[in-house]
């Protein structure tokens, strides 16, 4: 902020990214990318304009929802538009779009920002990033247990070790198979049941036990749906648990208390908890839906998914250390003496990039010591000081300034020693 | 388009990126990034979301862009929100924000999208990326030779030759020069003449002449003028010039019709044109000013910078053939022949990933020779087919698509294979 004239913050709830935020930025999205890439997932996008019928489309809850937790404005054409709150909704209309075209199964991957309308509070900004990785058209346990452990070496590739994070998984069919053996056999009282169960977690065991007993009216079927929530399991027939640790994937269990909000899940669902004493909390969630994109017609397509938001991964990474400052200083630096020698400085910078080492010249005024210790504070691994004598003999001296070590020599034999 | 249920577009005038759009596009901002950052820019981001008062300070005339051209909204919270047209208010209010702390001179680069209101047209979309590159805190002539430096290699990087394109650079204290030795001094009479410079190339001799008789009532001086803006010069004194010339880059002239719109340049500006038949036109732009940061109060900061649209990038790339098809498919796919084996392709997948190579499954029903034809399609390097054999004896082998050859061994010696 400054004393006059216009503010300069940002507008509320939103970010600024200066170069040092940046940095760790782009170091979260090149391991997300890289990892879903090593998966064979492709990247795909779109604009974060869509229009509102897209979120509005299932009825009345979704068009409060749209209405009181989106950005949602008429346009000048007096068309409806949305800023995206989540990028389901785009990837369903995207494979809907061209579902005879493409050669199933499909994978594919999105780091999309997304817009909510709400209070800014911690870990809850009005525009985040959330990597969004898919995979549709494939059916099979093993293709739920990829995904899993897609997610899995994301953490891997950050450094966290598998006692850092805990994979709990559940399934939808299965939860169904087991209120129907206590004779709970409707639907709608199955959904009850599955939406008392998200907030499990949040809630007393009594008062667990009290709303289930108003769904279900009987003392010992509580008691036992009750015993089956609280127990984690990981020696369970579930196929997607075996496979996972089939591939040496050990900090997984079955917790049939894992709910996840949306009606759209038909099978496996799952969430991945940061287990450390002060952020236990639920990182990332996904889960296999049997036809996201049937509003737009056709035949159904399965798929199963995942979304793991920017402002979580970089609390876990704080929380357990494993945020390196990630600096983005040229290789070298080049200090001319004075400002007659910046062309010069010029030169000499182009030829070290054609060998592919970043290099910046500082052409400003500052005093010498000045440009060094600027240099020192930047984290710029190398300085080549360019004064009269350099420019008279052609022969220079590059000083390393972790090691505070120097070499001397010609362009060539210089540019020879840093690209090695 | 499906023919029944909700439309499968996008919000108009926007783009979705499918895989194949995305390669080419995550390719254009690698090579953006890459040489930006070679130069030791370091890359900033901030919201697409910015406070409406960002756009329209500076008067009626603002104004009424920021309501006709922009995508502007009153929020819940009654703030007008404007989803950004361009990135400079929004990084002069960034450097304006930690004006004390920075170390100056600073080097920053982005590649944010932009929207603007306004009927889609081929290359004027309403969401658009620019990289924006700026130096601010430095005024020494050199520092202008290397922001065009920087654009001319980003051409290179792209493997276009300098004879595709070409810069053009004018200096508005140069052209006040030239006026004052015409006797015409005042300053709205030297602005009346700039804009009307900005339309030289896109009206005819007579007319451009027939409208400077209108500023200035003196035939010989329009004569002159005319002369002045109608021949390019490779030997001026210009220092930018010079310095360009020096540094080995040979396809610049000094362009004295070339305005640039905006008022707020102070001495160099710049283009850069295409120069093939087709597509001869401007594809990016930028120039010095003197105090930006103005609006926020405080001391000026001088700076210079461009911007270049992807779209122009696109289109350029396209019309010299320097696209090359960006493919982004894994480099093996493992091809199970039944899917009880679909868990062992995953154990196998894992452990080439673990040797840096990008695998994937293909758990999908189809047959063996569909398999194996869609990963030809998919430009697919290696296929492993996984069968009963295969797995009873622990040999495998991998067919390498392009070359048709096959190699076989144990998953040791295969992954050792393809790492090398």
């Amino acid at each position: 902020m400054t004393n006059k004239g216009l503010s300069t913050d940002s507008y509320k709830g939103v970010r600024d990214f200066y170069p040092e935020e940046m940095a760790v930025q782009s170091y979260i999205f090149a391991v997300w990318a890289d990892t879903a890439e090593s998966f064979g997932f492709e990247r795909y996008d779109a604009s974060i304009l869509e229009p509102s019928e897209l979120y509005k489309s299932k009825g009345a809850e979704n068009e409060e929802m749209v209405n009181e937790q989106t950005y949602t404005f008429i346009d000048r054409g007096n068309r409806e538009v949305t800023l995206r709150p989540e990028m389901t909704p785009t990837v369903a209309r995207m494979v809907a779009g061209r579902r005879r075209e493409l050669s199933y199964p499909i994978r594919w991957y999105s780091i999309p920002n997304l817009f909510r309308y709400e209070r800014p509070q911690k870990g809850r900004l009005r525009e985040h990033y959330q990597l969004n990785c898919d995979i549709f058209g494939a059916d099979h346990f093993s293709v739920d247990v990829e995904v899993i452990s897609l997610a899995y070496h994301i953490f891997l590739n950050f450094g966290a070790t598998p006692n850092m994070f805990e994979i709990r998984i559940n399934n939808r069919k299965e939860m169904t198979e087991i209120y129907n053996t206590f004779g709970i056999a409707d639907t709608e009282t199955q959904t009850k049941i599955t939406r008392l169960n998200d907030k499990f977690r949040k809630i007393t065991k009594d008062e667990y036990k009290n709303e289930l007993r108003k769904i279900v009216d009987d003392k010992k079927i509580v008691e036992q749906i009750y015993h089956i929530l609280s127990i984690g399991d990981n020696e369970s027939e579930n196929p997607v648990l075996k496979g996972l640790l089939e591939l040496g994937i050990k900090n997984v269990r079955v917790d049939r208390s894992l709910a996840r909000g949306f009606d759209y899940y038909t099978g496996t669902i799952f969430e991945i908890f940061d287990v450390s004493g002060e952020n236990n909390r639920s990182m990332l969630g996904g889960g296999r839906y049997d036809n996201l994109t049937a509003l737009f017609g056709g035949e159904p397509i399965t798929g199963i998914g995942f979304g793991f938001g920017d402002v979580t991964m970089h609390d876990f990474l704080e929380t357990h250390g494993l945020l390196t400052s990630n600096i983005t200083a040229p290789t070298l630096v080049i200090l001319p003496t004075d400002a007659k020698h910046n062309m010069e400085a010029q030169k000499i910078a182009q030829a070290f990039r054609d060998s592919d080492i970043s290099v910046t010249v500082d052409c400003s005024n500052k005093k010498l010591g000045k440009k060094i210790s600027d240099a020192v504070d930047a984290f710029v691994s190398y300085v080549l000081i360019l004064g009269d004598d350099e420019i008279k003999t052609k022969k220079y001296s590059v000083k390393n300034l972790g090691e505070k070590s120097e070499q001397a020599g010609t362009l060539t034999e210089l540019i020879a020693k840093l690209s090695s």
